[in-house]
This record gives structure tokens, C-alpha cells and sequence, in this order.
């Protein structure tokens, strides 16, 4: 009879102790007992110190069983919310009084983004392959080992180590063996295991392109290592000029397609790096963040397959896939490898597991090089669009830098780009300024723009295009 | 006619280059002849300084078009295999020597486990919902916003901390909005962004329980905090010493089954180190890390729901699914969120999305509850076996603790745990004693095995258990 066990106003005390019990309380009536004396505890209509009724009291007044209370009782006791004391019955606890949590504060990002979004570094989300994912996953389940489930060891699942390393060979030319690999959440992630893992042989000193990410500059920094500028050019970094590399222990360079300039690092300097890590014992870190997405001819080799025992090849799948997903990779010279897996285990081991097997799975079955394909017959053909427009409609313009990656660098007339910014903000488009880019100790490149134009969905590309054109002189 | 241009020896020059093409190269002719020109360096065949054949000779030893053989030189000078000089042809680079990857050091665990595995800390791995997780991945993808596959917030997605905030106000008493809930890896992983924001906020000292995990303390040391030993009795650590806590900025407890001697901490004591935490401004963080586990009644309600502005509350997906997932969440005070944002921004985001809406997913539809009652009552069962296969077999052992969690404390005669631990490894037992987990600094407890009776599948179980009841005295 629920409705008359609803309520109780015990008589027997002081305290207005009005319960209410919900008809049908979820998790039983003892749940639902303690929930009850909880809010009225949270409330402060019951206030520390004051006594309870006794179970049978409150039983009776709300028509249960009263071993019902008195298991109430007993858990709020064991909890913290109640005391209970011989000869002196259950009482309200004294520090259980009423603390709400605060008013959170609102420190998210906002829930809609901008009109049009040209930053860069994203790809199209609208275009991760759910189905394909979906299958692979249920692949990956099926035939998991139940080890797989366990704490897994620091360098990643094996079957993802051995589908990186045929995949990398195959579609970057980089000469790994699965023992070489370690999968990580991405490239700011291993960055940050190789910064410590640097640090722990001596190194003091990485340089790092004029130009890139001051998120990986910071990543390094808070390893302990410096980060001097290596000057940018059209050829790409300067790693051909030994007085640049005079006292570095490691380069970051992105030789595939330098970001956020977009050029290729020349064959000569290539080599050159190689040479200096070879001669000085120091290693070259290669960010290879979007190598598979060349556009005007076969991708360029990575720069790994030179020398795998300088060169550290960092991989990720936030452009190909989606960052959401948190999935990257090293491939790491044999002599760096105990330290690094040291570094990662005195952290955080593993990424899931589902996540490291399903992208096993869509390397092995082909799904991953479909997506790729698909992805770079559509990238390719915005790129060419923006080159088309901006010809027709921003003569000033040009867009420089190689036919490749998620990104294009537009050179604006000098003194412009503040302006350009100012306007592209008029026309509700998130877009970057090429100084945003810049490492506070390097010579500033002329201006430019830094466009995203993989971040647009199929369907909000065009009028991102025209609104950015809007923008531009 | 593939079998005709499978070979190539040129005559024009003293290399005596042997090219061998596959029948049906992978990725195309041009594909074939780099990998073989490549081949050809690393093996030595091709010395670094020698110069290649004219584009067109070895097109014609080959019975490829000229331009194929001039693409592949041109991508491999590209990538600094080889030089393109000026009027001195194409030539091996210099670089480009031979350097296979040294032999992989062996630095793996061994792919077979023990026998017979009683490690605690570990769910049976072959419990876990292959079909349930999948089908919550199914509803996840198909329901996911474009943007959860873009970069996420330090705080990890709103589904699952939605989900969370509800599942744990249900099943642990925690008060928790999705706001204050932080998505990470795991306990350890929250240990890692915990401690630098308690040093951030200037903590240099936070009291651990005598007995414990050892990589937590370690963690927290990474950190720059000191680690003291709270003692630990019959009744969990000793939170109501005033003079043991004193200097102090935050404590670390498992109130609700202490790890690893398996006591609940007293009433008193919770009540005293909220006390405690009020009254110096310090923070107790609550490793809640099996809370879903008691099986002679309903689990005792978290910490947290006492004070959630001074109880950091700490949970994870290890226990009750899988420890391969590497989910876990925060629940956080007020004062605390920024600054753990900020540390987790400044390390690595979060965890994947896909598992993270798998989870929400499995937490609303009900199916999370579903498995953690199946898991109760097997792990139940083996808990009652254990006790009764020990009375009968085992006399000198009684099994301590409460009646909960994925272990148990076997106390020993006195003197005899390192003699056991022989006996276990002589029969193939994978078991801890509770030495390994004592704080340096702590005085000993008596001799006593950490038996995980959760670790063994089904059917490794009955075959366990013999073996360890063969190991005791």
C-alpha cells in the first residue's frame, strides 16, 4: 500500500522530520529510506547533532518493516551521514551538514563552433567512416585474445604494432619492425615521453622549426629541454647550416610538409640532417602529421627510411581518421627504446584496447588505405577549388606552399595580415594569421594566412570558401 | 609481358646492378623499381657515391617506360636515397648506406602468463561483454555528433560525464554534476594530474595508507610530493590521529575496501578525516577502485557524498569491465577543476572517443549495471569457495576482510610468507604477498598472501584454487 507509507511526521522528537518516501523507490524501500534522510540531511531540515527517531518509531510512521529502518540506519552510519552511539540512539553526524557542490564554473569551450571554420589541423569530422569502424570493431572483438583485456605492457598491442609497421613500410617507406613501434594518444603525447627520454641521456637542447606548434614547444619545454628556432626558408628548415645545430641533441622537423608553411625540406638538407645526427650522435624527431596526403605526385618517402637509427618517425591518425580518436605511433631508433617504453610506463600505459585492435583491423583489411584514398581525391579537390577562387576573386593572394596536406598557406600583401583577421572575424571565419605560428625568438616570415581547408564538412565548404574570399584584400 | 622486364643487369656502367622487379609489383612499376633500387642500397649492392644508369638505359634493360624509371629516380633523390647532379647523372647517396635496424631488444613481457594466476587487482578477462560493448559502440557511432571526432576537452565528452555523474550518485552516493566530472585513464592516470595540481596549489606532502600500491606512491612522488605512511589497523588507516596527520595537504585513501588488507575504514575514521579536511582546508582523495564489489550487503556509500567540496572521489572501468579500456573519471571539488584542466591540457587530452561514448552508453542503457551484478555473484561465489576450500585444506590460514572486492587477505603464521610464496611459485602460482605493498617507511604487518580469486577464467578457477590450497601450509 504505498501511498500510505508515503509520509512520517515522527511526534516523538523535535525535529519536523517529514520523510518522504517516493511510491515506488527506485533500488528498494531501504534505498529509498536512506535517500530520504539524506536530502533531509542536505537540506538542513535535519541538523547535525539532532537525534532520530528510533527505528521502530519511523518504521511505524512509515508503514515498513522496521529492520528496514534500522538497515537505513546502520549503511548512513557506515557512511558517515549518521552516528550511532550506545545508550544514546542514531543522531544527524556533525560534519553531515548541508555542503552542495558549488556552481560549476563554466571554464568548456562553447557548444557551437564558428560559421565557418578554416582553422587548421582538422580534418572533415563529417567524413569519419562510422560503418567502417563499426566492422572493424566487431572484428577486433571477435577474435581478441582475453589477454588483450588485461593491463597491457607500455609499447602497445602487438597486433597494432605489426599493422603499423607493414602499413608504414608499405605506405611511407619507414623500415620498422612491430618491436620498433610504440603506439601513443599522438604526436603532443610523444612528444612528451621523448622529451623525458631525451632529457634522461643529457640532451639539453632541441631545435625546432621557426614555425610550428608552440603546443609542442611548451610539451618539451616542461621536459626540461630548450627549444631554440632552426630558420625557415622555401627549401624548409635550415638543417644544412652546421653553426644552426652547434650544441642540439635532437631536431623536430615536419619533413614531409612543413607545418604551418607547407613546403617540402630539401632533398640536400635531408641528407644533411641525417649526416649531423650520424656525426654528432643526435637524433632527428620526424612529425610525419599528414605524409599521406600528397596530392600532385606519390608521397615523398619518409625521411626515417634513411636511418632508423637517427631518425624518430611520429605518427598520428588525427588527419586521416579523426583526433577524437587519440591514436598515434613512434617508430624509434633501437637505442632509444627502453627509455622511452620506461618513460611511458612510470605514466599512463595504454591507450584502449578496443580502439588499438579496431585500428589493427582497418589497416590489415584495407578499410584504413580506402579512407585515405577517398579522403585525398576530396582534399585535393577543395585544395584545387581554393586556388581556382582565390585566383578569381583575391588576385593579391597566392597560395603557397605544396600541393599536399590539410592546409594552405595564402601570402597576403605585406602589412596585411592583422587586417585580413579583423575581417575574416566580420565574416564569421575562424582562420589563423601565419605570426600565430612564429617561436618568439625566430625572424618573422611575411604575412600570411593559415587555412584549414579539410575542416569544413562536404556540405559547409562553398560557403566557407566564398565568405573567406570575402575576407581577403 | 612482366616475365621480361623482371631482371636488369646494365652493361654501360662497372656497378653491377641486378635489379629484380616483381612479376606484378604492389602499388605499380614505378612502385617496383624504387623498392628495388632501395633493395639494392640497403643490402650494399649499391654503394654509397656510385652513379646509376642513364633514365633511359635501364628503362630499356628493365622493359619499362623511360619515365617510370626517371619518376622513381626523382621520388628517391626526393626522399635522399639518391643525388641528381648537374651533369654527373644520378648517383647513390652518401648517407644512404646500409643500416639495417639492430636486432630488437627483448624487453616484452613473455606472452604466456603463469599458470595458475591469483595476482589481485585483476577482473576475469574472459568475463568481459564482448557483444554488450559492441552494441553500445553501434548506438554510440550511430548517434555521435559530427564534432565528438574533432579534438575533445580536457574534461573528456559531455555524454559520459553525464552518464558518470548519474551512474555514481546512484550506485556510490557520490553528488556529482557532469561538470565537476573529469574523464582520464585511470586511477593512476587521476594520481598523475592530481599531484601536480596539488603542487600547484603549493600541497608538499599527502598521507598514504601503510600499506598500498606502490606505483600510486610513485606517481605522486613524479609529482614532488612526499608520500608519509598513514598507519593502518583492523579498522583502515588511522584518519583520526590528529598528530598523524599533521602538515599534511591531502590524503589518500580506499575507504570502502582498503587495498590490500581488505578492512572498510571505520565510521568514525571517515567521519574524522572529513574533520580533518574541513577544518586544515586539506583534500582526501578517494580510491574507489572496487566500490561496486560487496557481497554480504549493499556497498557502503562513497566518501564523497560526506563533502564533496573536500573529497576528490577517484573510480575506473579496470575492476568491474576491463583494465585494457583505460577508462576512468574524477569527481572534483570546485577549487580543484581548473586546475586540473590545466594539467590535463597541458598532457595529453583524452581519451578516445569512441570508448568513451561506448561507455555513456552502456552506464544509461543499464547494461554496466547488468554486468557488475553478474560479476558480483560469480566473484561471490569464488570468494565462499576460497573461504571453505582454505577451512578444509588449510587450517594455520584465515581469510580476513570484509566480504567484497576482487580479493583476499590470507593471514599466515608467523614467519612463513616468504616460505609460502616458494611453495606458490614451485606450483605454478602467480600470487602476492602483502610485504610487496608496504610503504618503506611503515611498520610490518603480520605475514600475510594477497590472493586476486578474480583473476582466474571460469575454467582456471577449481585448478587455481587446488594449487594454492597445495601451496600453504
Amino acid at each position: 500500500v504505498p501511498a500510505e507509507r508515503a509520509t512520517s511526521t515522527p511526534r516523538t522528537r523535535g525535529a519536523d522530520l517529514h520523510l518522504e518516501l517516493p511510491a515506488e523507490p527506485a533500488g528498494g524501500l531501504r534505498a529509498g529510506v536512506m535517500e530520504a534522510l539524506r536530502e533531509a540531511v542536505r537540506t538542513g531540515r535535519l541538523a547535525p547533532g539532532v537525534r532520530l527517531p528510533s527505528s521502530r518509531s519511523l518504521a511505524a510512521d512509515l508503514g515498513v518493516a522496521r529492520n528496514t529502518v534500522a538497515d537505513a540506519y546502520a549503511e548512513l552510519v557506515a557512511e558517515g551521514w549518521l552516528t550511532a552511539r550506545q545508550g544514546s540512539g542514531t543522531a544527524v553526524a556533525r560534519r553531515a551538514s548541508p555542503r552542495r557542490p558549488a556552481a560549476p564554473a563554466r571554464t568548456g569551450p562553447s557548444t557551437t563552433g564558428p560559421v565557418h571554420d578554416l582553422r587548421p589541423g582538422r580534418p572533415d569530422t563529417a567524413s569519419f567512416p562510422r560503418a567502417e569502424w563499426l566492422r572493424a570493431t566487431r572484428r577486433a572483438l571477435a577474435t581478441a585474445p582475453n589477454s588483450a583485456f588485461d593491463y597491457g605492457g607500455p609499447r602497445g598491442r602487438i597486433e597494432l604494432r605489426t599493422a603499423l609497421a607493414d602499413y608504414l613500410a608499405r605506405a611511407r617507406g619507414v623500415r620498422a619492425t612491430p618491436e620498433r613501434v610504440v603506439v601513443c594518444s599522438g604526436v603532443l603525447h610523444a612528444l612528451q615521453l621523448l622529451g623525458g627520454a631525451l632529457r634522461a641521456r643529457g640532451v639539453r637542447s632541441i631545435g625546432v622549426e621557426a614555425y610550428g606548434l608552440g603546443g609542442q614547444r611548451a610539451m618539451l619545454a616542461r621536459s626540461g629541454l630548450r627549444t631554440p628556432p632552426l630558420p625557415l626558408d622555401a627549401h624548409g628548415a635550415r638543417t644544412d647550416d652546421p653553426a644552426g645545430l652547434a650544441g642540439l641533441g635532437a631536431v623536430l622537423l615536419t619533413p614531409a610538409h612543413q607545418f604551418p608553411t607547407g613546403v617540402a625540406l630539401h632533398p640536400d638538407r635531408r641528407a644533411a640532417v641525417v649526416d649531423w645526427a650520424r656525426a654528432s650522435g643526435g637524433l632527428v624527431l620526424e612529425d610525419d602529421y599528414d605524409g599521406e596526403f600528397r596530392y600532385d605526385r606519390h608521397p615523398v618517402g619518409a625521411l626515417q627510411g634513411l636511418d632508423p637509427e637517427h631518425v624518430v618517425h611520429l605518427g598520428t591518425t588525427s588527419k586521416a581518421l579523426a583526433p577524437g580518436l587519440r591514436l598515434g605511433w613512434m617508430v624509434l631508433p633501437g637505442s632509444l627504446l627502453a627509455e622511452v617504453e620506461r618513460q611511458k610506463a612510470g605514466q599512463e600505459f595504454t591507450t584502449g584496447v578496443v580502439e588499438q585492435l579496431t585500428l589493427a583491423e582497418l589497416l590489415v583489411s584495407g578499410g584504413y588505405d580506402r579512407h585515405v584514398r577517398a579522403r585525398r581525391l576530396a582534399y585535393r579537390r577543395r585544395r584545387d577549388q581554393l586556388v581556382t577562387r582565390l585566383a578569381e576573386r583575391a588576385g593579391g593572394v597566392r597560395v603557397a606552399g605544396l600541393s599536399a596536406g590539410l592546409h594552405a598557406l595564402l601570402e597576403l600583401p605585406p602589412g596585411t595580415e592583422d587586417d585580413v583577421l579583423r575581417a575574416a572575424a566580420w565574416h564569421q571565419v575562424a582562420v589563423h594569421g601565419l605570426d600565430r605560428y612564429r617561436h618568439p625568438d625566430a625572424d618573422p616570415l611575411p604575412d600570411a594566412l593559415v587555412v584549414g581547408y579539410a575542416t569544413p564538412s562536404a556540405s559547409a565548404w562553398a560557403g566557407a570558401l566564398d565568405a573567406l574570399c570575402g575576407a581577403l584584400p
